[in-house]
């Protein structure tokens, strides 16, 4: 038999189910969250028209595209993010507007594969479409939010800025509409490289020293939090722009303290830019300081980006969480519960001609609602407890030929190490509650 | 701006919520009742080399994955079941067997797009690792089955058969060893061509008229059922193997009754071959007669196929159900309840100042774990109104400066069109058991 190389492609990776379990219930949280302000689940193919998705994240997003032709010629292209599909949708069909959909899905880039980071991840986004009021902005802000508390994150910063502060500052040094988007791709680099490497790089870009200097000492740490935001409203008095951008800061600020959003995870942060183009308005991401990880979601406005497909512009906000990060730090943290399988009763077989017996009270517990796994090799007794000790399954049901004739069973508790004899009818009620303490 | 073609490739759908809420609900029935008998959640990546893939489908089945090279020059293909990525896990990974896993998730195909047949699509699949007793099969048969009770399905019947009767039906014919795996390919069409086509089929590949005749009239219709069985017993007297599977048929028989599997589900099918070579025990697959749509799930023991990764032969079994059927059914038979949003409450905004009034409530909800939306335009309360009926969101709540000063909201039931005056500290109290009703 020709054995073949065991392997899978760099950058991808299995879940086994002792990972997956967790996963799972990361990614149901979150669902639940989105659905609890009324976002609703949509899906979109993996695989579009590579011209659907080309043009729209950059000259370096558009390098990682996974570009292949199918057998029928096509150009086609694996899902690089769930917004510009999204984007598509919106142009393609009608939805009643104001438009809530969630999508947690895999993305592909073909990016080179380091820690943490992947060739095939999750993003977990929630978007609004059909709303140019900054009111959509808060509630995305506060969906996130919310999942954050949900999955147990206390220690996180929200940080809210808007392009068009960002864009009066830049004004306000001197930087022209058209260098705008260059401007902001290097400030946002600020995080990673530090200002003065931001500085040089944006010197090498030949922006002028005098402009570099004054927008940068208005986006620097020192001007952070809500003292910040009044020195700008001064000092950029009389630039529209900049003045309507502090306004929606404001506005979403307190659109936040109404939804209930602690004050202490909200920082306005002046100098987040946000890598990519199209943002418009509001922009925002969230921080975790320890671990040091960088942001697990981000977001903010975008409502020229469906108007690409559409011919006419329809305003839209959204976030993006991400799961990768997001379980990485959970599990560096251990905020968790370690749940290490879904079985909560392995039902054993005594002996060959006892199986349909340990069948039939497997299939009593399943109906009842607990997850009862029956053990389906003809193997010693002691390996099939060893098999529920390895596998932390709580629960071990035994049924020998005595406990037939009794119509009872032995429930063993595997980490007390305490067992029972239980008559059959019994069986259910005694184990219902022991289940729910362990709690799926 | 440059409009872009507004298409999707043939053979993928984008889902809206409309489609995608029912989608996601029948996945986590299913998903349910998996976990209820000890199957884990697992995942591979989409991406795997294509030698892992190929060489395990058959020569029409390896024509049809997508395959690309990635931009470092690998040889890349997308998954095309569930199946060999599992076997592939099998032999990587050290598991505790006998090992449960199910696996939800979408496969590709580069087939030709028809009526129900489609390029992306997701597969259900719950397999049993490391028991070579029928015990196994009988698990993932009866999981299959809850399955599909667990959805609404009653009039559904699951066929069964045996790789080793076939084989002895085969022997008796005169078939060889080796023309077995071709000998069945044929005869898994009977189903889609009829059984005279098959005969002519079976002529054209030079199997003697006499082969053909002796063993198609063992597998027959009239074949059918438990006193075929017997008939069989008599007739393949001698013939090991076949005498083999007829006691793993009644040994699966025996353990679906102690399992709660009704009877009638159940239908012992002589004729049934399924198509995949790397069967080698049990199969079986199962039907519903309307509408009239071929199989909803099939699968059986592959005692092989892990041994073409690993090097020794790894026992193993498992079930496939077909979501995109499965759904297609439900929707013609209207089985599931339409659930045309997941928000439960609509709070709307009486004014741009009371804005803040309407965040506060919708919060209030949200925290007692109730769905509520707020709509986030500056519209007339008509259009409003307009906009919770087109999405059927069951409940409106209206927020006015008389109702903020008296400190209550008006509720607006949109279904009994009544509406109520509401006091806010009862709010919550009052809503529950309405949406608890309309259930989720």
């Amino acid at each position: 038999m020709n054995k073949i190389t065991l392997q899978i492609l760099k950058g991808t990776r299995d879940f086994l189910p002792l990972q997956y379990i967790l996963r799972k219930r990361v990614i149901e949280i979150i669902a639940r969250t989105f659905e609890g302000f009324g976002f609703e689940p949509m899906e979109t193919p993996s695989m579009e028209y590579a011209e659907t998705l080309e043009g729209k994240y950059g000259e370096e997003g558009d390098r990682l595209i996974y570009k292949f032709e199918d057998r029928g010629g096509r150009k086609v292209a694996l899902r690089y993010d769930l917004t510009v599909p999204l984007a598509r949708t919106m142009a393609m069909y009608h939805v009643e507007k104001p438009f809530r959909r969630y999508q947690i899905a895999p993305v592909w880039r073909a990016d080179k594969p380091q820690k943490g980071r992947f060739r095939e991840f999750w993003q977990c986004d929630a978007d609004i479409v059909g709303s140019k009021e900054v009111w959509a902005d808060a509630e995305v802000i506060a969906v996130g939010y919310y999942a954050f508390k949900n999955l147990g994150f206390n220690d996180f910063t929200i940080r809210i800025n808007d392009r068009k502060l960002l864009n009066g500052i830049a004004l306000y040094g001197g930087v022209t509409e058209k260098e705008m988007a260059g401007f902001f791709r290097i400030i946002d680099k600020a995080d990673k490289v530090g200002w003065d490497e931001v500085k040089k790089e944006l010197a090498d870009k030949n922006f002028s020293a005098e402009s570099i200097e004054k927008t940068i000492a208005l986006m620097v740490d020192e001007t952070q939090g809500n003292r910040a935001i009044q020195r700008l409203k001064t000092t950029l008095k009389g630039i529209s722009s900049a003045q309507e951008g502090i306004a929606e800061i404001e506005e979403i600020q307190r659109c936040l303290a109404n939804l209930g959003v602690d004050k202490r995870n909200i920082l306005f942060d002046g100098s987040l830019a946000r890598g990519l183009d199209y943002y418009t308005g509001p922009i925002f991401e969230t921080i975790i300081e320890k671990p040091r990880i960088g942001s697990i979601s981000g977001g903010g406005r975008f409502d020229s980006l469906i108007g690409m497909f559409s011919g006419n512009d329809v305003p839209a906000t959204g976030t993006s969480l991400g799961l990768e990060r997001i379980i990485t730090v959970m599990e560096e943290l251990a905020m968790l519960p370690m749940t290490p399988t879904v079985s909560q009763v392995l039902v054993t077989v005594f002996a060959r001609d006892l199986f349909g017996e340990s069948l039939s009270v497997a299939s009593e517990l399943r109906s009842a609602g607990i997850c009862a796994e029956v053990y389906v090799n003809d193997d010693k007794l002691k390996k099939q407890l060893d098999y529920a000790n390895k596998k932390s399954i709580p629960l071990v049901i035994i049924i020998g030929p005595d406990e037939k004739e009794k119509g009872e069973v032995v429930l063993k508790d595997m980490e007390q190490k305490i067992q029972a004899m239980v008559p059959r009818q019994e069986l259910v009620n005694k184990i219902k509650p022991m289940v729910v303490a362990s709690s799926r």
